[in-house]
């Protein structure tokens, strides 16, 4: 055995992530039956293909740029403008990039492939990030008793209209239901009082990947679901205050995640009393705002405080040698993201995904118009994808030869593959290809004589995700500031919520004035951001002084 | 946004993997309250500190060596020695290595995270090696209507015993039950067959990772749990050949992976038709023999055949325009493969894991007897930590100076890992330190005057590991070897059982002949293995000719 005999294992896994996905078969969009009566939009006729790439052209750039200028008449067909209709738009991306389909049980979805890797690329980022700040991955059971539920008077009255209760098993009726876990906190506390005995076992910082259920009323692929994937973090602490720093700390990793991955620019802030966490003193909460303009929550940390210890008898002898109880937080976030990166970043001709997030990052597209052409071009296109491998670049060669490149265009564009590689028979005589940016329509988005030779190749295609990962942020972050609207008086929260878009103004109502605000303009308190202007303000529904800034909107 | 912004991360991924558990806090064993009347096994005193280390020394080896010897004393007072109880010591390396607890469910257990850790090994050379192999992961829902069940007649009589029901659901009794699911042949079909409908749409090659239920009487942590962690392959093939082929494929990765990954010996071959998997036509198992010589069925594949295709309708169009029902395989390996590898590998001083699963490989411990000592013992410690990080290797420096170096010791010999790195004050001096391997005790085991230079320093590291990964393989191997008896005659079969022994010999009996040797013995038909002997044989109870060798033997 060599000396190093499972590390080639462990860098092949670097190298195979996503390598089946990238090498894997993928069918013609629109050619699976598909349940559309569930998916509320009529039948999606199956993508034509495009063909301009079958005939003769004399130039590279003539050539190529035909190739791309058809194939709009391809996708445009299978998804439904953005403006039209937004929830279709939604729904017939989901659909057409076969990111997830309904399972047969009310509210339930199938993550198919495409839709699971990007999920998979949120799990290794968050994942190197928890275990980076000091978390350790734990799992407990699915089955909590519904006593332990019921220990927390608030967390209760949040979660029982949604429980899923097993009530049978092994062919018997069960003494007492089991829950089929809504979140963990009940049964993470069982086991933490067993656990914990002294300062000296705190902090304990876990996490968990997983299932959850909500029996939720209304539901949307990714975005609510009956059941989804998600992690949990669990922690308990000696301290309010380390628990305080914990809860901020983790809302601060998401909101990096959002932004630097997800290319989601959300606003961080904490959550009003009444949208907080069932159980939670304070809930932190990152918001982003989608295409539409609706406000997406799309990660929470709670500051539990002492409220689950007190109920579980999670203590701690303290250095004093007084028993005390352990300080918690949880926070989570779930493949609802998938819905974020969709609604943040498509366009009409379907998904556009961060290069950081991209399950494909490139994908080479060969252009053979004569027999003679396929071998030297799949050779030359078969080396500039080793080449991006090698550089731990997730490429994707599509050799198909009984696809044109019109089609595969459109495909690509549909799946949102930040870059696509133009190989055709003169570029392979100049040793040159063509690059397109899928963040850029057209020639504008293209470089026509992009050097083959593997330094310059890799130093180009790194330039190109870089900038194409920067400027779907900054495309986000514009559309987000020209849609947040400064309020001074509850007409102008009116007309701006209205209009769309968010109302952010200065804040003192109670619960009761915030849930009026919601009746009357279905927009609910997003948070108050982090991010404070100097001064405090005068409320701009109670007039009281000095008010918290805070964002209302409407929300998924 | 520098043009590989998002590279650090995962680059950072792959040194921060189980980065935060080489790093993190661990504590004393046996310091947490435990509910021992549900292990089966009396309260284990908490280990006690080694005072031997504390004591000072003239000599580099007497010093290492005395800090190695006392540990003896520490850690055979928490684990049963395995000759005395076998069922205890598995149940005390659980406990005291802190891989599991109980959950309140009866038969549900929480991983813990040095567990989960090791599960997160499995994942990782499994994942890779199925996405090699041109797999792709997806998520299925996991409630399934209770009547999909009832549609493969085999399936659900193999099934229906261990079923967990939620009946009711957003406080409503559910028209039909749902089955929380047991394994998802059923639900995959049900989308199959929506997503299939060509011979282009063939091979679907997909596989998730997951949660299931079994409803078990007797349950034991990892071997045997109402839930389990594990990933379930399931594949639809256009020709019975392939999806032999696949089956065949899939048992062999898990073969490989038993072997070179984590060390286990198995055998692999077809399981009799009253021991295959309910709805299968073929089931292929791997089998590994544990150190109490009992066999543990540690991950199966499936030729389903047609039988669930023909239940769901799952049917494609062939190329002569013929609707044909899809040949499909599945393939699972579980949470119990980690209580395959603590009882192959552990001994009576706890764990002993193989080098490519171990979450820490390398644990570095500093000797310093007084204060002037611990900067630069520390500081050379730190830097051999540097070094390992840098070549991949997991490695932990346990810098605690409230426990002595022999407890150490014994905290990480019982927590299996493969290497210790001992740096005391005269080792600094001498730019060497000592390494210690786990799978040879005392002084056989340890080297002397190590390099602390880097590539000299990580080549003996990388050198050692390979020796374990290597040698604890060999170990089992022979363990194997020596417990295999060849029979040829039931009396030889009752002999080698009543030994606890594996009995291995031509096999030609019925299904009824099957049950009664299980009666007799309490052995059963654990597989006719695929390395037979070139001619057939007579069976050694039937007398008919042809027969087949099997290996009968009692198991898990």
């Amino acid at each position: 055995m060599a000396h190093s005999a499972w590390c080639p294992a462990r860098a092949q896994q670097l190298k195979c992530f996503m390598g089946s996905l990238v090498q894997g078969r993928h069918p013609q969009p629109g050619s699976h039956s598909f349940n559309h009566k569930r998916w509320m939009c009529a039948a999606a006729p199956a993508t034509q293909e495009a063909p301009a790439a079958q005939q003769q052209q004399k130039q590279q750039k003539q050539q190529h740029a035909k190739g791309s200028n058809k194939q709009k008449g391809g996708s445009d067909k299978a998804i439904t403008p953005k403006s039209e209709d937004y929830s279709r738009w939604y729904l017939d991306i989901v659909r057409e990039a076969q990111l997830a389909d309904y399972g047969p049980v009310r509210g339930t979805m199938v993550i198919r492939p495409y839709g699971y890797a990007i999920w998979e690329g949120i799990q290794r980022h968050l994942d190197a990030e928890f275990k980076a700040t000091g978390h350790q991955n734990a799992y407990f059971p699915q089955l909590i008793p519904l006593s332990f539920l019921n220990k927390e008077a608030d967390h209760v009255e949040g979660f029982a209209p949604e429980l899923c209760l097993v009530t049978k098993a092994g062919g018997k009726e069960l003494e007492e239901p089991l829950v089929v876990r809504p979140t963990s906190e009940t049964m993470v506390n069982h086991m933490f009082a067993q656990w914990v005995q002294s300062h000296r076992d705190l902090p304990l910082l876990l996490n968990q990947w997983g299932n959850v259920h909500r029996w939720e009323m209304r539901t949307r692929p990714f975005l609510r679901t009956t059941e989804f994937l998600w992690q949990e973090g669990h922690t308990a602490h000696a301290t309010a205050e380390e628990a305080e720093e914990e809860a901020r700390k983790m809302i601060g990793v998401y909101r990096d995640f959002a932004v630097n991955v997800a290319g989601i620019p959300v606003v961080a802030g904490r959550k009003s009393r009444i949208e907080s966490f069932a159980g939670a003193d304070i809930t932190y909460t990152i918001e982003g705002m989608m295409g539409d303009r609706r406000a997406l929550q799309a990660g929470t940390s709670h500051n539990l405080g002492t409220n689950f210890a007190k109920a579980f008898g999670t203590t701690f002898l303290d250095e004093q040698g007084q028993q005390q109880p352990v300080h918690q937080t949880s926070w989570g976030l779930s493949t609802r993201m998938v819905g974020g990166v969709i609604m943040t970043h498509g366009d009409d001709a379907g998904l556009r995904l961060p290069p950081a997030l991209a399950p494909i990052q490139v994908v080479i597209v060969p252009i053979t118009k004569k027999d003679a052409d396929v071998e030297s071009v799949l050779s030359a296109a078969r080396k500039l994808q080793a080449t991006l491998v090698a550089a731990d670049i997730r490429c994707k060669l599509d050799e198909r030869l009984d696809q044109s490149p019109g089609f595969k265009y459109n495909d690509y564009e549909m799946r949102g593959v930040p870059v696509r590689v133009e190989v055709g028979p003169r570029d392979v005589a100049q040793s040159a290809c063509v690059t397109a940016r899928r963040d850029q329509p057209g020639k504008q988005g293209k470089t026509f004589g992009v050097s083959m030779e593997a330094e310059a190749f890799t130093a180009h295609i790194h330039e190109l995700l870089a900038s194409i990962q920067e400027s779907l942020l900054q495309e986000a972050i514009a559309f987000r500031d020209a849609n947040i609207v400064d309020v001074s008086s509850f007409d102008d929260l009116k007309q701006a919520v209205a209009e769309g878009r968010w109302a952010r103004g200065p804040w003192a109502g109670n619960d009761a004035d915030e849930e009026k605000v919601k009746q009357e303009t279905q927009a609910t308190l997003r948070c108050f951001p982090f991010d404070q202007p100097a001064d405090r303000g005068t409320c701009f529904y109670t007039g009281s002084s000095n008010a918290e800034t805070a964002i209302f909107a409407k929300a998924y």
